[in-house]
């Protein structure tokens, strides 16, 4: 038995593996794309199994497509949804700028799984469905892809992206309130500074997080526009009467999220800015992540010879050579991530802006980088918050070390003697190595009693 | 006479220009940062001057400040905003990253000028105002930069960025709406493709640009937020009852602008996402200018082998050696401006995600690429939009060539014989060099009648 | 039987899955970094396993370690090679960033597929190697992880990155010969401009790539530096005399290449500059390729109303709604994969500057791009030059018309009767839509004879 | 009297200032792009006035042009190289993308003040000198532009960049050295590891500098190439035989740099990769510098809680409110600028990939973030090393203390005991807080003897 069937589109005839669901396109693609190897995010496949069910639902609903065809697309889709049929998109990235090849893979496969489904063989010339005519009826690659990813991106920020977020700034604000009341020296331009509370110092990595996730949220309505209804350019040619507005319900209810059809088609085809504007809230957040990762690994630094303000989880052996070390492994993990989200915002900035009249042909890569980020930020704040955050406690014995020791205390003092006589306690402690107390009393500035009064951390925080 | 005088600091004396009201601090800046020569924005300096004065007023009002002192030190900050100081402030964004040495600048300046406004001598020993305990009273550089930072930020935004998109985004609707019946062919992978209107062409570009205006304005909210009265580390130490809340209320009552004080100080110091995120709304508009740019350029090209469907304004000889050239110079001016606030986000992410423990020590640097971004995207729009945009004349002799000539007109027919049938026809047409009706009925798929009521553009929009 | 084992760490027991060759610290990686999806590239396995058995022979060699273990070692090394245990190498990159569980990682599974060889059992307890004590002997993750960094780069650079360009090149400079005498417009500002030959046009190309190939050249001497001997901080601590020097000539005769031991290993392991400078080159290949994939894209626009002076090979159906249209997709391909590298950049940027002390620990991300960006320049390379470059065609009846038609033709004139003279003749030509020497001819500045003898394309270039 | 008097170019009439140098085009673009402020940087208007007298000299040589006016224009260009016309320039660098309009600037400005200097009068119709026709003989905007690019930005990196690069590296290298016995804890992961000495520590810098050095000392190769001699598309039209050779001598002998002709004149104007290629060598080293500079900030942090191993110069008093604080300035200023030219690097690599056919019209904005970058490097190079690295010296009090309390010279034990049993002592000597020879004891794994033989630090560097 041959391993390879014939199959024919408009430029000739492909031999494609015998059991594969997908046709001609699809090999071509195969063929002429032999580059990178990064697959097409299967969060874009099942998306368009989505929006192929909802179109086909529509296009029934609307009188152009008989029903049984509508059905049988739609028991492909959930096939796809279920998982079923992952083996089948095999189509890189590194494609054609519109998806069309990964749609048309979509399209092949629903064909074909279709017309098996419905009793046929892969091999009979006539199918019960035809891949353009019915699987992408009142569509284009030009205006299902970027459905794709609007929906896949949407998906991906409620799902993962925001509840993850979420996980590790409740965690962090539980931390903020239970370590409240631990006083320690503060560090400004990375040198000893007015003390605060450790719950203080988390209660900032709180707030950023919250406007991080108010950010991303702020960008959820441009992305729940809809390209789909615009067809080739934007016009909508081919597609029946009230189309647009239909489909777009269609996905809200298969969904469950608040999709709507794009005002204006033709944004929607030839730009992206959806996408560059709401992976601008991931870069945000990948900054802020960046910074809570840097503290985290910094302030339990040592144990010996560092900050070590802070004990967090040892989670695996440190090092290969040296024994008993325990590293700051989450930290590092979080900040390569969010190093990678940085540099995935230039590549999607670049693909953004170059976009040609009626279509971006930056599709793909825009959404594999977006997929990344909105995934790595998840996985990476629910990873830290378990592994790392979930576990952290205060170091009171070097906390309390580090507090008495400060010079920076002396700050309490400018209300009572002023600026340049505060300033001349500290730097003669500094330079003499001796409390603050005792450089005040010799300096004749204020008394013993004055010292204890004002000189006082609890009350500076 | 000397032209210098001498002036003290806590880390000893200093020889300063005898005339200037600036002090040692100042001088030991100029001396210790001779770097690269990008001044410290006038727009912070001036942010400063509001937020000085909004400083004196709460302190007096709050009982800690001398009426009269704050009465001077209003005084001087309105000569600052007034613009007859800008001289006084002479240091570069590559100073120390808390932007201290700016702080002490303008505490240096308003104390020295207040105490000539009060009838004193540059020379006196004591002086009217003191730079740390009366002009800085109640603030610190950590509270008082990033504070300036987001006025100046939301004050560019408000009074340039965001009238300038509006008045390209205005134009370009005009245009849209002016060109609405100006049947077209459309461009998709920058090859021929369906028709659309030009007036639909430029309602993309008018939708991009509005969403980019909601983006930026989305991020506002954060930037409203001031970081005054944190003081050093984020604890308010040193400041009276009730001063956060007060002062930002003088802040925004001097600038009509809707401040609020920070919900969380600690955040507010050592991080600047509000930066990072507002400027993820400017490159989005980047990303959308930089389409909109290159779209104009090539569809202006020509004026013989180009695309040439439109006409922009000839404003000045193009070349220095071709006579008679007529470059789209808007449009480069444009889009190498948006090129460079796409390479500011990246400085702009290094300098957020850089900070440690209680501050950000990439403030002046931040500040000094959000303002740049922003002031580019206001003067671009409105040069692009004097000079370029409200002169776009549609090309109709061009516009209507290439329509007749178009094969993919040929995609109106898939609904009535289907896609494959379809493209034979447009690939013989191209292939022989004639016409798509020529081809269809060579092919017999259709008639001359049936062609003629099937394949029309202005349907098809 | 149980599907799991334990095998145990410093840090306790863990469940493995019985068959696997890995164990504890590969485990507990599995378990605490469930980030991305994004393994460890296989290139690095296998650089591992080059240097883990140039270790082993060096060890051996120097009487550190029995020549038994040594050849053990070598062999489970040799199988990694072969690729048959690619299934034990499953953790990402998303792990800690010294890259330590991939060391352990290969570790664990030399020691415990050698035993296997050896004629063990899983579940010894004693086992013929021990993943620290011999197999990592004279190692840390510190110094290995950044040596296979630089294996896996150098290699990738040289058997993939360098001949896929060179391959282009190579085509694009075979057309550039083919097409030396096709005289055409040239184009500056996207505007008609002086002429010159499809083949001048194509060499700008190929001395493009010739600079980025010796760009790259230039970075693999740094490359060539091998941290192996630097041990956990750069000192070489328990590593016998001479290591550092055998080991580098070991890994140099094992894989061909001139790598030698770094003189400087602090550098080598606390920063990796020699990525960021190799990427750097990498991103300046980009940037030329996708001006030449944009190039390619615009030239063979059309095919009725774009630029459309080359015809590129039509490789599948471009639309799946627009019949018969074909698609620059090789250039979309190439360009969105170079976008990739532009992003890719950024991060590796972010990566290097964050080191710390003695330790870059933003090693695996690193890599991670390095790996992608020179596989996809390499690939999408050769996908181009095989499926679009080789197949380039000169359209030289659009050419001629474009040529025949350019008022910019006017420029040979400035040399006869100055730059203000011929201006006026192109802007009357121009504006009365007539031909130049008409416009000439009508206001007198010379002769149709002088025209004819001076505005000769074919001498112009 | 008149404040302005009129100028023509092809296009009309326009009103200049009476007493500039400057005319019609000049005016244009003054009128046109009122974007940003950023003036086109003085060394691109002195590269200029060196390839205007290359050229005229060479026109001179080739018969082109009269021996007079060649000299005139020579005497102009020396005006500008001495700085007496720098107000002339007053164009901003968002302007056309070729650069176009500054080049009339300096040709306009040369033909009007040569003639001035030939005893005319600004307002006589006839001039001396012709913009176009004498003082842009043989050139176009496109080949000036770019060329006046490579000279500006090589002599950039000559004259400041590697100068001010080697200052601090010389500089390090002599702390290395005079540090070199000061034994000292070495940290991985940010936590405590092995020793190193303080010598070594500095020597990875030492080096990272020598190689970011070579880096970029590769990259003058590609940048010494030059354009001129290309004119309009890179034909070379207009220019005398054997010109392009001898004008790139004349630069050569007139800036004493190994200028020459670029081998392929179409890349040279139509795309910018030795830009794209130098500024990837610089961003390297600013990489290498962001990690030096943090890692002085943080050895130096304290001065009681930190890390506070090296003691570094106080340049100012650093806080507004903390009296007394001093702190790490000028790693501020450093890492600022470094984030700076990373960001730049984005910005650049955009408007190289931008260029489409024979020109890129990305080239002021490209030259403009080259020139901040080098200038950057070079300038936070000295003052780095004048104001920060001269003065660092070793804290050894604390680098004692660290040294003796670290767990991490266990390590030393792994070649004696094996790497679990040395792991079991690190642990317990944590998990006690005791010495690791207490541990060691402890568990009967070696006698005090044997710890004191094998564990001195000052053997393990």
């Amino acid at each position: 038995m041959s391993t390879t069937r014939q199959e024919k589109d408009s430029i000739g005839i492909v031999d494609v593996p015998a059991t594969r669901y997908w046709a001609a396109q699809t090999q071509r693609s195969l063929t002429n794309f032999e580059i990178g190897g990064q697959q097409m995010p299967i969060e874009i496949i099942r998306a368009f199994a989505v929006l192929k069910k909802a179109a086909a639902r529509t296009n029934a609903a609307l009188g152009v497509l008989d029903e049984a065809k509508s059905n049988l697309i739609g028991q492909v889709a959930d096939e796809i949804l279920a998982g079923k049929l992952d083996d089948e998109f095999p189509l890189v990235v590194w494609q054609t700028g519109s998806g069309t090849q990964s749609n048309m893979n979509v399209n092949e496969v629903i064909a074909n799984r279709g017309h098996v489904l419905a009793g046929g063989q892969l091999t009979d010339e006539q199918k019960a469905l035809h891949p353009n005519d019915d699987v992408n009826k009142s569509q284009s690659s030009n205006d299902t892809f970027p459905t794709a990813m609007h929906i896949a991106a949407y998906k991906m920020l409620i799902e993962n992206t925001i509840p993850g977020v979420e996980q590790l700034r409740d965690t962090l604000k539980a931390k903020s309130e239970a370590m409240k009341d631990v006083v320690k020296i503060g560090r400004t331009h990375f040198m000893d500074a007015t003390p605060l509370t450790l719950g203080q110092e988390f209660s900032g990595y709180v707030s950023q997080l919250t406007h991080g996730l108010k950010a991303v949220r702020n960008t959820l309505d441009h992305l729940s526009e809809l390209a789909l209804g615009g067809t080739a350019v934007g016009t909508g040619l081919n597609t029946p009467e009230g189309y647009a507005v239909h489909v777009a319900g269609e996905i809200a209810e298969l969904t469950g999220l608040p999709f709507r059809t794009a005002e204006n088609k033709f944004e929607a085809l030839a730009a992206h800015d959806a996408i560059v504007e709401a992976h601008g809230a991931l870069k945000t957040l990948a900054v802020s992540l960046m910074k809570i990762g840097n503290d985290v690994r910094m302030l339990s630094s040592g144990p010996r010879s560092g900050i070590g303000e802070i004990i967090i989880p040892a989670n695996e052996p440190g090092s290969s050579i040296m024994p008993g070390k325990v590293n700051p492994t989450q930290s590092e993990a979080l900040t390569m991530a969010m190093a990678q989200v940085v540099g995935n915002d230039v590549a999607i900035n670049v693909g953004g802006m170059t976009g040609h009249f009626e279509l971006n042909v930056f599709k793909p890569m825009m959404i594999f980088n977006f997929l990344m980020s909105a995934r790595l930020i998840g996985d990476a704040c629910r990873s830290f918050e378990k592994n790392c955050a979930a576990g952290i406690q205060p170091n009171t014995k070097k906390i309390t070390e580090h507090l008495n020791n400060s010079l920076m205390l002396v700050t309490a003092l400018n209300t009572h003697i002023g600026y340049d006589k505060a300033s001349e306690i500290a730097k003669k402690a500094y330079k003499e190595e001796t409390t603050l107390k005792a450089a005040a009393l010799a300096l004749g500035y204020l008394t013993a009693d004055e010292f204890d009064a004002w000189v006082r951390p609890e009350k500076m925080i």
